[in-house]
């Protein structure tokens, strides 16, 4: 498929996610009567199930990465160009802020948001790398046909099992700085978010290494040796 | 099948849709002690539950629209007739209508209602255009094996995330106009509501046709040019 | 397999699914602090989730009816004998009073109980038939392979959308009679809830042999014509 | 694939599955403003999501076992040796000791904990039992395409409707005695959990095989008889 529009999918699936996980924290938040296990359980559900249907959306047209920390490691393996990744990036990240203003605009909310909710501490960062680090090890070892009901459960569970609720995107970063509603992250917390999501991916790609038979040490990463 | 058993298909899927709906929100509201988010999960998961279980049981007989928007689209596309589409339409009224009377009759209430529930605004009808939209993405993308989960999947992400709660579906509008009850909504919000419906999966047509290889301009939309 | 071994699986995942059901009411009701949404959530998710499994365990050894009404339409389509239906039946009733002990020897409740639940009135029992017809649509209709979800998915909608929340089963009748908790009913409710499931699992198959293509009349119901 | 890489497997299974069984009960105790069926519900679908992902991670690794009690039956069936089971046990108790100690890191709390949470009584033991016994039994009937699932949504089930929420599994025991949070147990407890599910797990060993053919009482369990 053209690189438009595997960037049209990255872009339209980020957008879509991000309205998902903004649009149903303002929605849950609304409706909780000061509960928060119940605002994040509908957060969660509807994260979980909007996740799987926009990986299986888009999963033909671009993988249905929406993610750069995703890009990044498909850059590592040589299954993206640095100029593909590169643009996946800005398809995400263009969409991530276009999906967080859609979101706004239903609720009625204004358009233009800062956060002002501190997400601090090395927990939340080391939990940051955990999720990144489940979310690619999934992404690495799932059977194609499964991808997209094992990305959801994982992050679905990283809602709640790490501290920091799984953000796990780089993209999603972006665009919840860009809301003042319960799904945000103020901007002073994002810098350690998305450098624990790019260790946390990097050692993913790391442990998988262990599990994939022994190759020569000179032979490239991914290369299927053609004189064996 | 002959178009009566379609007919069948669509107007008794339509209304046990309509009764999961409105006989769930009903139940909910009883039971959540005045605390709305509960009651939206467990209206959301029994419309998830159930519209996955209708789908699966009527895609063979009728394609299983339950839905004038999904029948128009399917119309556009030529895989329905127009006398065809109407007939659908007709008979998913038909059975709207008759599923919520069914769910009154269960929960002991006035079989005959109207509802008084405004859900106004700009923002409620651009949500059910997104709402829309995406269904019908999942209708024309979806793998078929695959078509009853995604819809369920997203219908229930679009319960929370769009500030409409995701309608997405004359028929259901018609039918939740005639509840007095949880999922109602007022006559005089539903044109605005339908409108956005029949827009939002237009414009899904014409972003899936982005997606799809170019064509002659002169071509049919679906035709496969014998001569190539 | 031998017949011994089918009322085995009969037995054993009806006694299961009773102590599931029962037993996770018992549980939900005394977490959720009075609020009886929440509890029928806990208790509706802990019956999808089992009911889900115990069909894929039993399938493929007894059909995984667990359900005199189901073997009942077994018998009517003559796929099971009316002795074989018979004994299904009393394997199912059998293991469903065990499960509600099972159960309540876990929680540390007194063995024998009788329900003092009331469920009157003709509300209820419509729903039991509606329940009940939808659950032999789904196992009449349903793909072998996607049997078990849909199963699960429409008793777990019902338990929301009926206003009787869903027995569909004259061996969960039997067993809810015997326990005074959340999910037991009184034995003077008992015989209408057993008669409108019986009616429900009749209508089923009546509706089914509509979509099914025309035979001739003097043709048994399910014979294949030999000379064909 | 060489032991080596099923024990990083298991370890790394077992650790991950104890992080998110432990820190999804410490984020959903902080967040339910205590109503513990809040909590539960939350603990409950994190679980199912996670264990559902990591049996699929790693199923093809090493059988995704994660607990001492399904190797203990795979060593009775001769499908590991008597070493591999100790190994696997070895690897299993040693992650589930990270697990929690990774838990307690990102949320903040003390590493080396004990917990006060006295889980004692008759029931709860039975209720091991149970549902030891049930695991297995999904274990040993499923197949192998739908273990992951199934497996997940029988511990779902079990959280709500055993009385003790289902450990069955000796190495969350361990791990669970390490940490005085919601999902902790007193050491006292664990002997009479550990006794249960081992118990519980021979019995479905047992009740699996009169599901299975008749063989002559002198061939060992599973050998293919080969004059045949």
């Amino acid at each position: 498929m053209a690189l438009h529009r595997k960037l049209l999918a990255e872009g339209l699936g980020t957008a879509l996610l991000l309205a998902i996980v903004v649009g149903s924290g303002v929605m849950a938040q609304r409706l909780a009567g000061g509960n928060a296990a119940i605002a994040l359980l509908a957060n969660t559900l509807a994260t979980v199930a909007g996740l799987y249907v926009l990986i299986e959306l888009f999963a033909a047209a671009s993988g249905a990465h929406f993610n750069p920390a995703v890009s990044f490691v498909a850059w590592l393996r040589g299954t993206l160009s640095a100029s593909e990744a590169l643009s996946y990036a800005g398809a995400q990240l263009t969409g991530a802020v276009l999906g967080v203003w859609l979101a706004h605009a239903m609720f009625g909310l204004d358009i233009v948001q800062w956060s002002a909710k501190v997400r601090p501490g090395f927990g939340a960062c080391l939990a940051e790398g955990v999720a990144t680090f489940g979310l690619l090890l999934v992404i690495l070892r799932a059977p194609a046909s499964r991808g997209a009901p094992m990305v959801a459960a994982w992050i679905g569970a990283g809602y709640w099992f790490t501290a920091s609720t799984s953000f796990a995107n780089p993209a999603a970063v972006l665009g919840r700085m860009l809301t003042d509603t319960f799904t945000g992250i103020a901007p002073s917390s994002a810098p350690g978010f998305v450098l624990a999501e790019f260790i946390g991916a990097a050692a993913a790609l790391a442990v998988q290494r262990l599990f994939e038979p022994a190759r020569r040490p000179s032979s490239p990463p991914d290369a299927v040796p053609t004189h064996v």
